[in-house]
């Protein structure tokens, strides 16, 4: 049980299901307690609540009302749970996912609340995954490339339908009275410290990455966005007007309204928010240029902190202060990574190795890494292009596909699983040398995520075709506990937080000791076999046979995708 | 039931595991018997009958005793449940498997039968699939490549370990007191028309596919085979000094001892051999110029006749009166067919495709063809490159390995199932197009074998992938069948036989009424993707891009081949 001098800071971590608290002992980073609260109305894809109307097939909005009720029990109960009183808790932190928007008033009251709006489906918010808004994307992207807007590169030339002025686009393409009552258009990370404190800021991170703003100039230009749609040519001295502040930022104190909602003290620091997979970034432990932060999962996100600003292509966004103050924050990603191992177990494993995963009371993924991690690398005579799900990195080509070369009669399941690994290895090396051709040097990988904690076959395949250690990253928490530390910020030494992140992360992040290193003899084998990958990446997706999207736009509509 | 005056031909069809005997009605090709001898020591690939000593990993022997007692017990059941009498059959035939050789005395005696070589695997018949020969053959071809022997184009450029001079190299090399013992070294097929007829010929069929004979030139020169080992100088001149006759041709009137051994009538006319998938072209109905006969198994072999001589790149061999008298033989084919469709059924197909089969009462293959055959062409957007088993007609490159592209995560086995169909299909345009570019007509496509008799959706994709009608060309019976036309055409029309195969055709030959005709609309598709396909078969198969021998010379030890 903690001792009556023990300090704490509790982070926030709003996800797409629901949102979860958490309390850390600010000396050791210890988890004290936790609690996950599920938003009742969950991700509102088929009709809106209380009404029959079907919402359209891309769609995916959320109650606003759910992340307060976060707050109302969430916190209390992971407090409980960790034996920490109210008076302990010195900070916190908010991380979100986005670009997750709602349209509000000018004092925050979210327009779906309000019963002349609540029957509008564009009055809720618009979650990450909404995908109705392509088209907007679409435009926004031609017209960008039309008038040569600058910023257009720091986005890897390309604009996503999930962004904020997309789907602000589509509000006001679709519903003209809604975008006109809305007098804010808010990261729904914003808005909960804006109920927190009653201070509305938005955050650089969100702001960076996804609403096309950038520090020392601001958000594109009025021109622009009067090009764009007339309607739309206030946006940034309306809607938008409020500050934007680092991620991790003091904001204010806990107002006494956010006090009466979360039952911590009055005058507690709040941090301001910033983006979930962007909190992990501190969480594991990175805070200094040269280490790049690998989200894996079934797609992955890395990230990369730097002094150096460069337009690296393939990026898909370069934030000044994006992730941690003081830096210019790298987002990259692959389109592809745990999506391509579960094709295979699902499409494309016989039965024998299901049979032999029951028999040894193992999982698929067990028995395929077993047999993959008895062979030498190029072992199996194949390689593969990652592109099952097409390429976001360096080529931003959705349209290209996977390939697979070197089958014989011989070839099994597990050695295609391994050729997997390593083209996602392969991609991810495509990435890191994109940066450090331009300057942005990359000297160590951090990894979290499900694949990192689980697959040691991936890592030490990651470690020998990068040429860098790797680095496991710490549970599932990392977000969490990067908003706690976000909150020690905010609070500042005098109260019993930090001065820096990195000062935080010193005391607040718990090393895991197993770090992958390169094995010389497989980097070696792995780097002419990079050397292939390069050959048929740039065959392939740089012009030298278009195949790959001839083949698409032949493939039938009876092919769901 | 025959009537009297019913006049039969007997097929005599010498597989593998066994030898087969069919009665033929002339009149109508109705089969009227048939039977089967298992040969007593099947495939000899472990030990030599009797005796302890293990042969080499790619041996593969026979006992030539064990055809005689397919002449002794097939004939004799085959005619009684015929219902026929010796003296309705006119005339008799041979089809044989080849390379399948054996050294005897200048009478005829099998070495192995020699109590002194009894114990010698060298004495004994030697299988086609004895693969034990490879350095051979490497040898061989190394030598005509560089002493540019006229004769290395006829076959590809390539000698294969299957074949005769690589046999009987492998023969001196390893047993030189077998080899200055046999005074003739004999195809399998002339040896059983020995024992039947007392006569000595070699068929021109074997004699050029497989022993680089060709008409009006003979065997490679006196000067080559010293070249290649003294010892061989006299080889034609002695045990290979028998005359060349074609395929059918007729070799002499049963001798006692043949009819003793068969219950046949002395007298009766006795055709040459012919090797067993050439057999099958009389056999179903292709006798004259522009259809090509195509026997789809695990690999598929395509034969045609023309009138014209030309040296196609990429066949097997083209041959002289080598299928039929009169025309030129072209034997070409396909490393992976068959082959390719159960790698995908064993090691890629997920087990609800087989719960599928189950539930339904079908067999795998059914499942995938069903849904595969919903598909419209280019509908699962992939292409496949059909070189699982490496490439053995244009690029005759068995270093060469199999390639899928356009794989997303919506693709399926039946996706995967269909593509590799229509990779052999394409694989067999390519055969197609090197003939009609070299003035070597191909009109139409007959086929043969499990592939053709099971596969619609496989013949149709043949039709419309080379924009020619593919007939079905029979039962399993057509090798047995052609020899039996063979040995009608031996007796000669005054004998109730024919005066020509195509005659013998005309009358015995029961065309299926199933041709597949090309659907305009389907062509028009493939056509394009043919052209997708020849890009990636001469990128990856011409030097664009060596990856494939680069990753075969990686594969490691580990994975058999």
């Amino acid at each position: 049980m903690p001792s009556s001098a023990q300090r704490c800071s509790l982070g926030l971590d709003f996800g797409t299901e629901s949102g979860r608290a958490v309390v850390v002992d600010l000396a050791t980073g210890e988890i004290l307690g936790m609690a996950v609260h599920r938003y009742a109305d969950g991700v509102i894809d088929e009709r809106l609540p209380g009404t029959n109307a079907p919402l359209g097939s891309d769609w995916a909005l959320q109650n606003p009302d759910d992340y307060l009720q976060v707050l109302r029990h969430a916190i209390p109960e992971a407090l409980r749970q960790a034996g920490v009183k109210p008076d302990q808790v010195v900070g916190l932190g908010v991380d979100f996912t986005a670009c997750t928007i709602l349209p509000t008033l000018a004092d925050g009251t979210p327009l779906c609340s309000i019963p002349e709006w609540h029957g509008n489906p564009h009055a809720w918010v618009k979650l990450w995954k909404h995908h109705a808004a392509q088209p907007d994307a679409d435009r926004i992207t031609a017209l960008a490339a039309h008038r040569a807007e600058p910023w257009l590169a720091r986005y890897g030339g390309k604009i996503s339908s999930e962004w904020l002025h997309s789907k602000t686009l589509q509000l006001l393409r679709e519903s003209p009275q809604v975008y006109s009552a809305a007098e804010r258009i808010v990261e729904a990370g914003d808005w909960v410290v804006w109920q927190l404190t009653g201070r509305e800021v938005r955050n650089a991170c969100a702001a960076g990455y996804k609403g096309l703003w950038e520090r020392g100039i601001g958000y594109p230009s009025e021109e622009f966005l009067a090009a764009l749609d007339p309607r739309l040519r206030n946006l940034n001295r309306t809607r938008l007007s409020a500050p934007v502040v680092p991620p991790g930022a003091f904001v204010g104190p806990l107002s006494d309204a956010g006090a009466s909602l979360t039952g911590l003290l009055p005058g507690t620091a709040v941090a301001a928010a910033t983006i979930d997979a962007h909190a992990a970034v501190p969480g594991i432990g990175v805070t200094a240029q040269g280490a790049m932060a690998m989200i894996l999962g079934t797609s992955s996100c890395h990230m990369l902190l730097s002094e150096t600003e460069a337009l690296v292509p393939g990026i898909s966004g370069v934030v000044a202060d994006g992730i941690l103050p003081g830096f210019f924050g790298y987002e990259s990603g692959q389109a592809g990574v745990g999506d391509l191992f579960e094709w295979l177990v699902e499409q494309a494993t016989p039965p024998r190795y299901f049979q032999q995963a029951e028999a040894q009371g193992k999982n698929i993924y067990q028995i395929l890494e077993q047999e993959a991690a008895a062979q030498k690398p190029g072992e199996h005579g194949l390689i593969a292009l990652d592109w099952w799900n097409g390429n976001r990195s360096v080529l931003t080509d959705a349209a290209l596909s996977g390939l697979i070369v070197g089958a014989t009669l011989a070839t099994r399941a597990p050695d295609i699983y391994r050729a997997l690994i390593e083209a996602t290895a392969f991609g991810a090396r495509v990435i890191i040398e994109a940066h450090t051709a331009y300057g942005v040097a990359v000297r160590e990988l951090v990894a979290c995520g499900g694949l990192a904690e689980r697959n040691p076959l991936l890592m030490q395949i990651y470690a020998d075709v990068t040429g860098r250690p790797i680095r496991q990253g710490g549970a599932g928490m990392a977000s969490a506990l990067g908003a706690a530390m976000f909150g020690a910020v905010a609070a500042g030494a005098g109260s019993g937080g930090y001065s820096t992140i990195a000062e935080a992360a010193e005391r607040m992040v718990r090393f895991q000791s197993v770090t992958f290193h390169p094995i010389p003899e497989h980097q070696a084998t792995y780097n002419q076999l990079y050397a292939e990958y390069l050959r048929l990446h740039d065959y392939f997706g740089r012009g030298g046979n278009e195949v790959m999207k001839r083949l698409r736009e032949r493939r039938g509509a009876g092919n769901a995708e």
